[in-house]
């Protein structure tokens, strides 16, 4: 088994954790796998909060999502995505290439025009929703980096979000929450799940080959 | 810079691939990583079809995504999610708790009544969203595991997602496609983006420490 899998197979989504920070350079990785997600056409469409605060978490937790890990986690990623999509949030990524390649902004009108078709003429919801679905990629890539860390982590749904982005002030921002992650230690005697087989579908039910 | 990070900045969406095909270690890899991605109440409500054959990739090429990464891959992985979720799915998935914990159905109860109120009061088109934004937290596990084992992917969107559906005969089996994903090797001579610089937003414009 490769080192990874073995890995993967040690997390599961703890349910309770021991309020222990974790290292910086552990939670720089982690942050860097999220950056280094892929995303449709590159645009990356949302933003990341990362909330160390004891006292916000304990807000969100009175508030928003009554699960215990969220006060007893290191870190609280908040995966909030851009509310609606923009011509400016495109001029603003044909920028951002042109400057990390060293070319010019015109060179790239034509992949301009063409997302900008694709994107701009959806509407909110349809560009919401494929930008929510892009956060779970980033989310995706949190997992895996967590768990090669040996970082627990704990993707969570279910929370009120209208309540976090107030709290947060996220409609400020253009931004709405759609799911949460938080990161720390697995605190194995209060959590029963720390010790229950992982339950996964067989691969002959999950996969088909042709 | 931590090995996994290395790996991920190495990744890039190849557009163009070279045909030869990945090790079967190297993609079992991959699909147990897929396996292994955690979703909402651990339902996994998705299946992966995993294609290496030539004439079904030739006919996807030609009619629902004339991209030729989908002809010069090794493997091409289709997510496909549920189009409904139903009771039945539900009391399957109970009964694969209990059989890899070696307990009884019963004793899940509370937690089958839960997830069913949550799940199965809602609208298909909620549930089918909510499905496809776990088979993206795959697709990004599927990201970093072929990085992490030198493969090269490449997430697609933006193919005709009937067509393909007709293709596979999806509808048959109760599913819907969402995303694509190529697998195989870079061919850097005909790929220009290969060699370009990565681009990315920077830490202060996406994430936010609280």
């Amino acid at each position: 088994m490769s080192d990874l899998i073995e890995k993967l197979n040690w997390r599961y989504a703890a349910k309770r954790m021991t309020g222990e920070s974790i290292p910086e350079e552990k939670l720089n990785t982690i942050l860097e796998a999220i950056k280094l997600s892929p995303s449709s056409v590159g645009l990356q469409p949302y933003n990341i909060l990362v909330i160390s605060d004891k006292t916000l978490k304990e807000r969100i937790f009175n508030e928003a999502a009554q699960q215990p890990q969220i006060k007893e986690s290191s870190h609280l990623l908040v995966f909030a995505v851009w509310e609606k999509i923009t011509a400016e949030h495109i001029t603003q990524y044909m920028n951002l290439i042109a400057k990390t390649r060293g070319i010019e902004v015109a060179s790239l009108e034509q992949f301009q025009q063409k997302i900008s078709d694709s994107i701009l003429d959806r509407t909110e919801q349809t560009n919401f929703d494929w930008a929510a679905r892009q956060a779970y990629i980033a989310l995706g890539h949190a997992s895996v980096a967590a768990a090669s860390e040996h970082i627990d982590s704990t993707p969570m749904e279910g929370f009120n979000n209208a309540k976090l982005d107030d709290i947060l002030e996220l409609n400020k921002k253009g931004l709405k929450s759609v799911v949460m992650m938080t990161l720390g230690y697995r605190d194995s005697t209060s959590d029963h799940l720390a010790s229950a087989k992982k339950v996964r579908r067989s691969n002959e039910d999950l996969f088909t080959a042709i």
